[in-house]
């Protein structure tokens, strides 16, 4: 099969490899369409460790191909699913404990694209399958779904781990894909006032669409100064981070009420410092929480209901196609954010190729 | 002033009273608008014992008129507020141990129309004003802000106390003014699935506006059944219960999930029934929560900010409009339901009127 | 291999059975000791349906007699453990959210005993072995750890669910080995005051040594009454109902202060009745909390370390010993609470013949 | 009336001050025992800004002197009271929001000695009585009950904002009055292996008076190493850090397990810093969480349960003895940690004196 292969620092090749073989307790599954996440950015950049030659990508959409054995009758070939990013055990102490993502360890719940093969690739096998498959409602298409697995559960969970309440103030830092969709997991959980902050316009104008009332633009104003107006000088309930560097976490914090929460999601390459003032000598009843993805067929799911009962709409983050052949292009495109891109579907083929290819897949089915 | 006073059973009367006077920490308000509320209802049915002679209504907006000590730079003559139908003193054990409802004891944080002279009047003396008194936006109407003491605080509460989350199925048992905002509640804190359920097709057609994704008439279908079907035989995670009925409480219960929590905020007016198969004889995992109205300036000001950033719009349940001096016609049509009434905006003078004292307030204020 | 079968209402049978096989995932451990639950009294009653023909019991202490695939290197032939009387997949939608004990269904986690064969028998299949094996420290005896996999953990399970806080006011009703694991539950959360309320003076003596700080004897003194008095007229924070009646039920909600919780542990035989007054017309912001036995091998990990630090000591409960082949004499003598019985220690053979066999275990693993 | 004065930096002066007269709502109690704290020696010192004349100190136990108006009959003169180290007012937006320490902005709670006049003196007036006035048991001592104020009330906060839960693994680093009420918090709170961190010896074997399972001593041993070998690898649940050091809060952040939390009680006089491997790139799912003290009659009311109900026993901190005319000594023993000092009991009069006046004002009760 066809694969996107990590190659060492700056280094994605297309090589082909062997479809995989489900174990006990495994499926395999055909990709249909997968995406490019900011953290293969970091691995590409060699900026997070992942060994040359694992498959890349976890962001998996498919067709269930094959199965190991346990996994029917409640699973069955053709069936189309989704992955979450992170693909907890459901059976260590960790899982049982209710920390999915820290499955077996520290992050252990992410293994595709980091500790085993991952989804740029024709197939896909995954561990642990009866924890991890997600049945898509055959009224949603792929796009609709492709966002699932990492970019909104990772923004929802910030709002979750922030514990935004209704008629909270909150204040989201950085409208990339993961900050949008935490200020729409701010509107989801009821917030009233949501403050989408960052430095591109385009970005500002879509944290407008997905539920900001009021956005700053920190190349025009400084966003303390502006949040704390915003606010009546009392600072927002919860601010979350959704980029992972120092300026904008320290901001978040300094927006932030005495008795309120930082919500961060980025991913640091460097240590986090907490000025003296922003914490107030340690006695402003201040909560800081981190969020990997939650993952797991039952978060997959829940995630899967609200778009399918129209509550949320991710389709305007995906901006751009291309296929698995065309990686070189879509990963210049995609880190360097030219071209207004927001979200990459990537699939195995073109779409001419994929037209002919579903028509082929719903005469199967039937 | 005048003042609709409770007479005995089934009687209101318009009596003349003198104007309050506020003692150290009390406001008093000139009364611009209120409304009628079911548990008024129930108290001159003779259902809720209160005491003859006193003052009823627990939903005040107005316009201060007067300052006891100790409120003054804070507060000052002329600002408009909304206070809540309950009003904690913030201060005693309960209130401190965050049971603000309870305040003092059983149900002792409902005090207008139960305890102490209330808003159906020109004036309203509030006890406890530093707690109470919420200052309304400037940008806002009194229409727009008369639902928050009590029905929006209180139908919002079933969805908080509920617990609901985001992907949540959840089912209300009933669409009045109540049920619809635990509807919208439901909304707010990102349920997926929403199920409105009533025997009146104008209601659910109100609750496909205030978020119900499915709406089910009790009079055309088995409500549990259709429950089980819609959450494919699994329940709701959250049923909220609107009415105070043994029957609708047995069918949230019913409806909801093992694991799952039924939301009570009826006032029931005899004994609570669970039957053994809906509780799996005790060993369901279940949870029944009951909420009074949640109140303080703290509660109104969050109410309020969702109003502002226009995350809530609760004016198309303001079917009516009555002056003090029609009372009995409002009453009789509130409790009879009659002419789609949903809710009155009870006013001291007739709209007319009204228009007149506003230009004259206006430049009161000025 | 002996087995002690369910035969139909009122029959226990000894009965010869072949050893079971472990399949994929699963595990066979060789009971040392297990115990009689007031559910098995239920289910030989006919109270509570069961299939007859099953093996019955669901408190397992043994060691690991054969392994299925993909168990080891984490678990290995030889090690002690204990399993939960609830044996969750992890896996399902339930598990994933959290409801372990609802696993795949109502009451799906419940299955040793209830619908797969259970541990009083030489043998025991444990299924999903990895979500439940919980190795026992060898510091500690199988005596000091037989009350874990149900007793303690549903009885410490009344305090969490309950949400006890440092400082609550607690009441238990009733002081069986449930109820006093409830008792010890309330103080290890850090209650203040612990009401034990029971009908028997020793076991309310028990309850003085698990923590109680009053006890109450229903013969002599209005429980409800007297905890009103123990608590200044408020009432408990939180009151936990051990037994499974309306009585006791119904004098939990009693004792309840307004914003309290009545957290009910008992199997209920009928329908659940609360009274008016004591929800306060559905107003009084109570919780009423059930809770199946929670299980999986985190649950038993965390009891496991509560011994091996001299936290909790449950051994003065185990107050006799007996034979699978006495289990009549047993099974009387646990029902009809005869001789001071709480909790009896059931082993294979009887504690000779055990000792003999100690020795060639011991050598085993050598 | 006589009282300790801060005199700014490094002065402490005894003067002469009117008694003080309580207004609207206020109280004015004598003091008859309170103690120094840690915070007091960061004043002294200049390391937190508080403004000349000030008299200091923030534990008050004494007895009602005066009552403003709507006091009574709540209280009475005569009565034996705590007031908490933090008065919140209860009705502001803070209070109102749980967040009582915060009253009225940032650290707003914190009034005695810090921004009105404190507890060392023969006299203390206490602002919004109603919410702050705690009556002590007659059955309790003055020192039974002098570190509930602030000392317990933080310690324990450390384990509850750290959501300790039963059968956790906690550490607590620094062994101070703080760091032992937080390991006594720990263990009230069910935690099953509890380590006590210090570099002092006395302070070790005073911290398994207090609840550690075990201890290290950091001079001999790397804590964290010691951790994770204590937790076989894995990192305790919650790390309480006591201290306000970088080191101690370095050495809590990476002895807690992915998932794990850090409750940071010490008062810092710099920025506190995160090293990237210790929060696993931001993706550990950590929280860290700053507690002020909580205060409020509430708060007192639950901690004199403790004590009254033999659960919590604090005297064997109260080390030494000093009368407010020895506050130098006293001080300069406490700030240097001299003679194996722990707290310090400071009274306006000698222990001598103390005695005859106590005979009085029993007398004065009758």
């Amino acid at each position: 099969m066809k694969a996107v292969v990590f190659g060492g620092t700056n280094q994605l090749r297309i090589e082909e490899r062997p479809i995989p073989v489900p174990g006990t307790g495994e499926a395999v599954i055909r990709i249909t369409t997968t995406t490019i996440c900011g953290t293969d950015v970091h691995i590409v950049r060699g900026e997070y460790p992942v060994r040359p030659g694992l498959i890349l990508g976890h962001e998996p959409v498919g067709v269930i191909a094959a199965l190991g054995d346990g996994l029917e009758p409640e699973y069955r070939i053709g069936q189309r699913v989704i992955v979450g990013a992170i693909t907890p055990c459901g059976q260590c102490f960790s899982c049982l404990g209710g920390s999915h993502a820290q499955c077996g360890g520290p992050l252990g719940g992410w293994r595709f694209g980091n500790t085993i093969d991952g989804a740029w690739a024709e197939y896909l096998r995954v561990p642990d399958a009866r924890a991890n498959l997600a049945v898509i409602p055959d009224s949603l298409s792929d796009e609709q779904v492709v966002l699932l697995p990492d970019i909104f559960s990772t923004g929802l969970s910030g709002a979750e781990s922030g514990n935004v309440r209704v008629g909270d103030a909150v204040a989201v830092f950085a409208q990339g894909p993961i900050g949008l969709c935490a200020t729409l997991g701010a509107k989801l959980r009821g917030a009233a006032l949501i403050v989408g902050v960052d430095a591109v316009p385009e970005r500002l104008e879509m944290a407008r669409r997905f539920g900001a009332t009021h956005v700053v633009n920190v190349r025009e104003q400084d966003p303390v100064a502006e949040i704390r107006r915003l606010t009546g000088g009392r600072g927002v309930d919860v601010a979350i981070e959704a980029l992972g560097r120092q300026e904008t976490f320290e901001n978040a914090l300094r927006s932030t009420r005495p008795g309120g929460t930082v919500s961060s999601l980025g991913v640091y390459s460097g240590k986090l410092v907490a000025p003296y003032e922003a914490i107030h000598a340690g006695l402003g009843d201040q909560r800081i929480v981190m969020t990997l993805c939650p993952g797991g067929k039952e978060r997959m799911r829940r995630l899967l209901e609200l778009v399918a009962h129209d509550r949320v709409d991710l389709t305007p983050l995906v901006t751009h196609h291309f296929a698995f052949d065309d990686i070189h292009e879509a990963f210049e495109m995609f880190s360097s954010q030219r071209a207004g891109v927001m979200k990459i579907a990537l699939t195995p083929q073109a779409v001419g190729e994929l037209v002919a290819q579903r028509v082929t897949a719903r005469a199967f089915r039937q």
